[in-house]
């Protein structure tokens, strides 16, 4: 378990921004909860207003694998480049099923993703990413907020 | 002009969510840009999943007053309680403009409001806030992300 302080978030955010900034996105798409602080961060560093967000739930049904299923709603108007933006490529799962239906339906558009960390063992491997993901991380927005 | 850091925000979040916890929200709307790093530490402290988004657009029409678009669209299944979340009440017309359209069409659902700075002179007061702003805020969001 690793602690990922907020100093090592704005650095390493500081240099994902310099990653995306030449595809110059003009909309940002924030994979609820985990890539909220990221995509906010990102949103001002790169001068984006249009932030959106999509949330995942995952079900695990009896005898049936565990299906993702997307929550939300995105709005596209006049946006030719949208940046996708999740805290860290895992399984890979939730950004390979995003990114998918983002596609579907949007064809005039063009997706791209970034995360902080990304492990090799990921089925979906993000356009930018920052580390890649050993151990399992603990962020401090996981870690710092407590009811 | 106040620089706002990530200490600040840890101590004064937890301060938030202790405010909040009994109104226990089902869900979250954050105000983007400014309410989304906010919204996530709170959705974690609190563990609330569903996190939504809303974003705004001030039109300055000329000969006319300027004008508060709301974008983005809302869904809430199954939910009773709901958590307006966004960084300063300053003029409060966006916050006020987001929770009468909120209202609107959903009358069987309870919005309150929660933000980290409230300006007395706001025409609206959040449910719950933290700090009366008094100098110009300059968040840690704002200044530590540059491309």
């Amino acid at each position: 378990m690793k602690y990922y302080s907020y100093e090592h978030f704005a650095k390493d955010t500081n240099s994902l921004i310099k990653q995306v900034k030449d595809y110059n996105p003009h909309a940002i798409v924030a994979i609820a909860r985990g890539g909220l602080t990221l995509a906010h961060a990102m949103a001002e560093g790169l001068k984006i207003r249009n932030v959106q967000t999509l949330r995942t739930e995952l079900y695990d049904e009896q005898d049936k694998r565990s299906c993702i299923t997307l929550e939300g709603t995105c709005e596209f108007d006049n946006v030719k480049r949208v940046l996708v933006v999740d805290d860290i490529a895992d399984s890979g799962e939730t950004l390979d099923a995003v990114m998918q239906s983002l596609a579907c339906g949007n064809s005039e558009i063009e997706f791209k993703s970034a995360t902080l960390f990304y492990k090799k063992t990921s089925v979906y491997e993000p356009h930018f990413w920052i580390n890649e993901a050993n151990d399992w991380i603990e962020f401090f927005w996981e870690k710092d907020f407590k009811s």
